[in-house]
This record gives C-alpha cells, sequence and structure tokens, in this order.
C-alpha cells in the first residue's frame, strides 16, 4: 500500500497540474463519454511503472480497452485500472474525480486503491484485512430501509432516448418509494467510497466498467458491504452492472426496484 | 469577513462533533425534508453572536421560519441564514453540507459568505469587491453551448408523483440537448460555488429557498455570472426558483428549456 501511495503521489501531480489547464478532449461512443490527453498520461504512467516491477503481470486499463485491448479477467495476477473516474467532471474542473487501481488473482479481487485527487483522500481495502480512508477503518451503514436512504447513481454513458428514459425511470422508482434523496456526483468509483464509509446506503449503475467497479469493490467488501449484480445474484466484474448497499436487505430491494438497461459485457467488446 | 470567518470557526466546530454522532431528525414537509438538533443549535448561535453585534438588525432564517417566523425582506440591514445547507446529506454523514450567511440592506444584496464544512472551504463575495475562495478569486465558466455543459440541480422537498415528473422531465430535455452531464449533489448552496468557481457551467432548482440563494448570489454575480428566474426575468430571491450560469446566453437556454414547478413564495408561507 506504502508503493501504491507513493505512485499516486506520481499521478496527482499531473492530475492537479491537469486541473489547471485548458483541455485537449475527445469523445468516446456519446458526449458525455470524454476522454484527455491526461487519462492517457496518468495510464501510462501506472502501467509502465507497475510493468517494471511485475513484468510477467497484466493489465486491464480504461483507455487500453477503448483503443481496443481486450477486456478479459484471467487467473494471471491482473491489474485493473480508471486512470481518471470522473472524467467528465475533470474535463470541467468538478473536483470530484479518482484514480482507481485494483488486483485480482485467480479472478479473485485481492486489494483495491482509490485516491481522491483533490480532497487527499486515500481508500484502501485488502481481502481479509478491512478498509480505510487515509487509516481510518471504514464501516457501511446498516440501514435495510429504502424511506430512510441516501442513494447514489450515475447516468451512464449512452444517452439516446430510450436508454434515457429507463435512467430516469429508476430515479423515478427509487424516489416514489421515498427515498431521503439521490445523488449524481459524477464518479462511481468516489460514489462507492461514500458508501463504504457509511455516508449512503446504497449505489446502483448500469453502464459502468470493471475499472469504475473493482478496487471499489474489495474497500466495500472490507467495509461489511454487499455489491451484487442488478439480477440479485452474485457480481459479475464484466456484466457493466451494479447494485451496492451496506446491507443484503437494502441491495435486494433496490435490485427489485430497477429494470434493467442493457450495456452489454466489457468482455465482449 | 474576518469575523464571519472567526463565527464560522464555532459552528464548523459543532457541526464536525455533529458529523461523528447519531443524529435525532424531525422531517418538516417530506421525508426529504429534514431537520435536526444541529440545525436549531448553529441557527441559533449565528443570530445571537449576530445580535450581540447588531441589535437593529433583522434576520431571516430556515429554522425560524420553519417555526413560523415572516420571510419578509425590508429596506433594514437582514442576515438571511441557512445553519446548515444540506441536512439530508448532513444526516447521513455525506460530506457535502454547508453554512451559509447573506446580508442585505435596502433589498439589496451586499454580501455572503458560505463554509464548507468538512473541507474546510470558505466562498466569499461582496459587492463591487469580488468573489473568493480561501482567499482565490472565483470566476464563472464562459460557455455559452448546453451540448458542453455541465449542468447542476436539485431534487427539492416536494415528492408528489406530479412534481417528480416534472423533476425528471426537466432533467431529461436538458440530457437530451446533449448536457455532458447533470450533478446533484445535495446541497443548493455549494452547487452555486461550483459554479461560481467555474466548475460547472449552469444551475437551475425549483423548491429551494432564499436562504438557499442570498449568500451564493453575491458570489456567482461577483465571479462574473448570471443569477435569474426561471421566466428568463430577473431574480426574485422570494420565488423559490433560480437559474444561474456563466453566461447569459447559457442562464436563457437553460431557462427555456425547464417547465416550470411551483413552490409558493417564502413570502407568502
Amino acid at each position: 500500500m506504502q508503493d501504491s501511495a507513493c505512485r499516486e503521489g506520481m499521478t496527482e501531480k499531473i492530475i492537479r497540474k491537469a486541473l489547471s489547464e485548458e483541455k485537449r478532449v475527445s469523445t468516446k461512443t456519446s458526449a458525455a463519454d470524454l476522454v484527455t490527453e491526461t487519462d492517457h498520461l496518468v495510464e501510462g504512467l501506472i502501467i509502465s511503472e507497475l510493468q517494471k516491477r511485475f513484468p510477467s503481470h497484466r493489465f486491464i486499463a480504461e483507455e487500453s480497452a477503448a483503443a481496443g485491448a481486450k477486456c478479459v479477467l484471467t487467473p494471471s495476477p491482473t491489474w485493473i485500472v480508471d486512470p481518471i473516474d470522473g472524467t467528465c467532471n475533470f474535463v470541467h474542473r468538478f473536483p470530484t474525480v479518482a484514480v482507481s487501481i485494483g488486483f485480482a488473482v485467480n479472478q479473485e479481487l485481492e486489494f483495491g486503491v482509490i485516491y481522491h485527487c483533490t480532497e487527499e483522500r486515500l481508500y484502501t481495502g485488502r481481502r481479509g484485512r478491512g478498509a480505510f480512508c487515509n487509516g481510518q477503518r471504514l464501516r457501511v451503514s446498516g440501514e435495510t430501509d429504502i424511506s430512510k436512504a441516501l442513494v447514489l447513481t450515475e447516468i451512464g454513458p449512452k444517452r439516446d432516448p430510450a436508454t434515457l428514459k429507463l435512467f430516469l425511470s429508476n430515479m423515478e422508482r427509487l424516489l416514489h418509494a421515498k427515498a431521503h434523496g439521490v445523488r449524481v456526483i459524477g464518479s462511481s468509483t468516489l460514489a462507492l467510497c461514500h458508501l463504504a464509509s457509511g455516508a449512503a446506503d446504497a449505489y446502483y449503475q448500469f453502464g459502468l466498467h470493471c475499472w469504475d467497479l473493482a478496487a471499489a469493490t474489495v474497500i466495500i467488501r472490507e467495509a461489511g458491504g454487499i455489491v451484487m449484480d442488478t439480477s440479485g445474484g452474485p457480481l459479475d466484474l464484466m456484466s457493466c452492472r451494479v447494485v451496492a448497499a451496506g446491507t443484503r436487505e437494502m441491495a435486494t430491494l433496490i435490485a427489485q426496484a430497477l429494470q434493467t438497461i442493457n450495456y452489454g459485457r466489457d468482455d465482449e467488446k
């Protein structure tokens, strides 16, 4: 974890500097799915540093995947990297952006590190060893009642009218169930960190990717929470959909309330 | 401003301590419209401190209004106070809460102070003297194109099906106009501060109150931005509705896209 923190120091400098500059932006699938030079720079830096130390390890990373690299999780030790989660926020200098690095062996998530760049918060989780934010132990909320819940979600990259209708309809269902509130902060990873810290009771999303989920899943589970498929079954890291909550009761209620939005699979793109 | 910062130091301690404790919560108009002991405590502290120094001044404040005090802005010097903006966040320990204090004379807003309690950010604005965050000058975004905009809004306290439909339909209209993103962070005041700092391009809301708007309006205007009515006319602080943006073009486009949600007026409750 010390090593990771050290590497984050370099990525942090790059991201903070870039936050103060005009950005050259290109789009991936839609106007909302943005990528910047800094995404590429940070991803390259993280992978090259890790490759020096662990030359036999594999990588799944957001910008490499966008460039055509396959997202297949084999039993080999694999780093799963999102160089800037919250790229749309980043483009606007909206200060909710994070670097997320997860690590899996034998297709099992072993640890995760998420760094909230502008607030200097380092979230870490290691299987069987707990989850922490800047050294402070994380613990999820014990809430089981939707009508007392703060729920987090993200809009997702697809913006065609049918997908938007489903997104809004899901939000409506939770508000009809009298959730205290629904928040959309623009970073799946940091929303999941809020869940791990007990600051929210549930999170759901369609259209997020394995690099949004890998590190956060370990952190949430080690904070006592549940991460599962929107069908109510076990999490499938490649399925582009998730429900997470502090309790299984809450996760199940949220999953039951949702209509599915089909984003395909990360390992079939 | 120094004095305000000093008083904020006291309120900050109370709010930070309360964030680490279980809260006794009651509701105002709906399950989403919450109030805690800390709201009352902080409001009482702010008003009593100000009254000692300025015994002839008037006050408009959130919890006093909820208890039946009239919200009428007269020409007298008037402090407009929201002790905890983002009470629902506060109840969940979601770290996006602020204290907001605005000041008006002759029904004109003169200065505003907003303190983001957990991130230690003090936003200030004084008419004709600029707007700042922790001493750094604020400047709004110059964006005029909705399809390049990050837009902020809040759900508002009314949660009946018809109001929710309108809220979601407004969000849909902006997403159809290909806004980069819509964010809902749970604090009108801090959303407006993001706008003032250029981290977002527009903000709109139905159902916010004069204490959510007073301080932020000065800060946004002094950062070069526009705060106006959702009809496109001048801001009416008591009308429970607002559009704000970095440019008049953007504010007008957003206002034209919205359907009105009627929340009545603060000065007729």
